[in-house]
């Protein structure tokens, strides 16, 4: 769990990440929300900021405009008023969303989308999700948009945590490249980073790994991309930061699969593992200066 | 080329319909277009109706903001500032779009996506676009969204008009579908229709090119929901008429790639092939009544 205190400008003044309560219930998770959050605005208060608002901003299916952590499988929620009961404790105004989605607007408006009004954004780290802005929006979709990373890949795949099989995040997540590389090969590596250094280095079994993610991953995008026209594509989370040797790859992919369509710049994202932190603060930025806007189904 | 006269509940009151000139540049089109709408206007005003408006839609690459009509391999325009070019000469104030965008617009307001915000709408003829609706604003991508019959579905298959392989319309659109069957076959059908009834009549040869198209609709299509969480696919054109032999499979084909997302309801277009000339219609009436937003990269 990750908390920041940030200013007007984006920049983040502050930052704590404590260990998510796991298997102890929602009511632990949600008193480590409060301490986390109620710590760091201390943090603030003690060096003379003001703390006018705060974001907060959870994985899952998420009712922004309402908001309502609707369901997450791994917090173990259902229909959970979040706001609210945040904003009961804290004793500041809460604004709430959805952790890439917020993700999205933080790379729209201080990021790698900084100055574009159709953006898709993909974080693919331990799972995968989106965010896409269209003409500046972000898209919810009645909280349920962005769900990229559990599109079936490979109809007879592996298992998916999800309850499906061959789902892009089995094949593509960082932690699936990990998983795919120990299985083919017996060695157990750390991270994705090692995948990718192996690719540099031309390890083979690295890169059959590697290519099926790469060729996943653009079955996914191109369809989007072709409907949407987005001007760029956003990839962030571990994966993100392996630079050209992703995207590059990447690129070639999904160039392939539009011969005739506008093509979207590919890059990585700038604001790492910080950029949900960040759109939390641009959501309860708004709420404090009353330029949020509620119009159906968007969050700006 | 269609044309329509349409009152202000989005009811035909008049139509038309005459071959679009080939071959004889682009001076040609568009005085064939202004004979069109000026018969049209015309007629109605025989009647004693009061004709405040016109709206032209056009296909290929559309800068809806500016009247631009941006390129079309098939009229053979590039770069034609086509809405002044007809306002100076129908006499009326003209509103410009996209064919298969307005038609999305058309299917909103008075078809099958009637009260829905999030939708996509594809029409399946003897191409295949899409439209899309985000927070009930149509998605325009600077002109450039909605190319999903030009995604590559075979990358080894056949040439594509566009120039590329395997692209999706060369193995779905109701054109393919027939090319496909009777390369198979040797059977000369006239249209998608026949296939669809061999596929209920029981031919194999005819299942296995209706499951070719069944698949790579649905590979394309399943990315576009899991991003964006519309509410309704609506599907049109041509091959949109063949009802739940397309629609069932199709649906089925969907859901296996969405193990756990949101799945929209997938119905039949309402206005067939008209759709485009009754969102035309809506572009002018906006027009007319001053109700056109434009707010960037959307048309509503």
């Amino acid at each position: 769990m990750k908390g920041a205190l940030v200013n007007a400008a984006g920049g983040i003044v502050a930052r704590s990440e404590v260990p998510t309560p796991s298997g102890e219930g929602v009511d632990a998770v949600i008193e480590t929300v409060i301490r986390t959050v109620s710590d760091l605005i201390a943090r603030g208060q003690n060096e003379g900021l003001d703390i006018p608002a705060a974001g907060v901003v959870v994985p899952g299916i998420v009712d922004d405009a309402n908001g309502i952590a609707v369901f997450s499988a791994n917090l173990g929620w259902r229909n959970l008023p979040l706001r609210t009961l945040l904003q009961s404790r804290l004793g500041v105004p809460v604004a709430f969303g959805h952790d890439v989605r917020t993700g999205g607007l933080a790379e729209a408006r201080f990021g790698a989308a900084r100055g574009v009004r159709d953006a898709v954004f993909l974080p693919i780290g331990t799972g995968i999700a989106a965010a896409t802005l269209v003409g500046g929006d972000v898209v919810t979709g009645d909280g349920y948009a962005g769900e990229l990373g559990h599109v079936v890949v490979e109809p007879d795949g592996d298992p998916c945590r999800c309850g499906g099989r061959g789902c892009l995040e089995s094949v593509a997540s960082a932690r699936a490249i990990v998983r795919r590389y120990s299985e083919r090969t017996g060695h157990h590596l750390v991270d994705a980073a090692q995948v990718a250094q192996r690719v540099v280095d031309g390890d083979p079994d690295a890169r059959d790994v590697w290519d099926d993610a790469i060729h996943a991953l653009a079955d996914v995008l191109a369809p989007c991309v072709a409907l949407l026209a987005p001007e760029i594509v956003v990839i962030g989370g571990g994966l993100g930061a392996s630079g050209e040797v992703l995207l590059g790859a990447l690129r070639h992919a999904i160039e392939a699969r539009l011969p005739c369509q506008r093509r979207p710049r590919l890059v990585q994202a700038q604001l790492g593992i910080w950029a949900g932190c960040v759109g939390a603060a641009i959501l309860g930025w708004e709420t404090h200066t009353g330029t949020a806007t509620a119009r159906g189904g968007h969050v700006r």
